[in-house]
């Protein structure tokens, strides 16, 4: 990595069961190959006050918590993610690659949980100063594909393919109206394909802000 | 208590070591001398999930919670708190004798964090509609004072003086916004005047309500 490169904020976004792990992967060795030096990251957590929320939002035992609260939490963990980790690496020139960020909330909570939109934007608004991803992935999966391949393991995932179904369409929603970062897969090809896309993106990308 | 009553919602308020844990007790005592059913409580806390919050804003080894954070965390465990026990218990016709709500927020996270008051009123208003208490008792206490009772135990307790400083005045201020439901008790005097003060508010509380 040269000193005075640029850093770069990488999301990966869609449905518990696209295969955002197996994909972030692959982009972080597709990027060091190309000597840039990563980070990976998640949401809820990649700090300890975020892995803390984490912990409370997806375990089973809490089988109540209101969707008012639920955005809270997450948006408490984001304001620590972003300051003491994305923003510090972005700074320091490194690609920061996130599972999952503010999208998530407008898509899970906003979509999912049907909160308001504009107490989501509000929160974004004066929390986080809007800050957005550079490159957007959303592995795109049909809800009934999802049920075939999950076995339901936390909070989320117990969730019925109604709400599933909700948090598609926002995400759609979403990529359509940031088209100038969103690239849609079609998560349900084979993962060779997917990292051929992907893959090309990225190269797109690069070129895009080598002559910006 | 008749099956009929209505129940109302105090709240105790003050810089920590003005005694709020001890006056609870007794505004308990004195209301079910009244056959008054009472729940006591306290936030950040009230319910698990709050509990789990406190346990986070309030442990040394989080050094550096960002005012964001902390300000999230707590409506995260607030909205709980008021679903889950403040307003079924006020539906049942107790009495809810609450340790700090939500003007704790605006003197420590408002006055001594410095957030902006218009995104805690913003937070305020979308997550519990601003329902605030029907009486407050701000047990007022010259930062000085506390200084020489108190020994730092938490995260908050470390502050210094001037954060202190910077809580009860707005805590002051609120006082003076909400002239209807405060009452400012001197919080350096004997624990027997205290009390005669507050018993003396509640009787008339009591007889406000009777012939409201």
């Amino acid at each position: 990595m040269r000193k005075d490169e640029k850093g770069y904020f990488i999301s990966l976004e869609g449905i518990d069961g696209a295969g955002k792990s197996t994909q972030i992967k692959f982009i972080q060795q597709l990027l060091e190959r190309l000597d840039k030096e990563v980070i990976l990251t998640r949401e809820p957590g990649g700090t300890p006050l975020g892995e803390k929320v984490r912990e409370i939002l997806l375990s089973k035992d809490e089988d109540s918590i209101l969707p008012y609260s639920e955005l809270l939490l997450i948006f408490a963990a984001r304001v620590d993610h972003l300051e003491k980790v994305i923003m510090p690496a972005l700074a320091m020139g490194k690609w920061v690659i996130c599972e999952r960020f503010t999208d998530s909330s407008y898509a899970y909570q906003g979509g999912g949980r049907e909160l308001p939109l504009e107490f989501i934007q509000l929160v974004e608004k004066w929390t986080i100063s809007r800050l957005q991803p550079n490159l957007t992935f959303l592995l795109d999966l049909p809800v009934n594909i999802r049920t075939q391949r999950k076995q339901s393991s936390d909070r989320f995932e117990q969730e019925q393919n109604d709400f599933f179904e909700r948090v598609r369409v926002s995400y759609l929603r979403l990529a359509k109206q940031y088209t100038n970062r969103y690239c849609i897969i079609d998560a349900s090809l084979e993962r060779l394909e997917i990292q051929k896309v992907i893959e090309k993106e990225v190269i797109n990308f690069l070129s895009k802000i080598k002559y910006a």
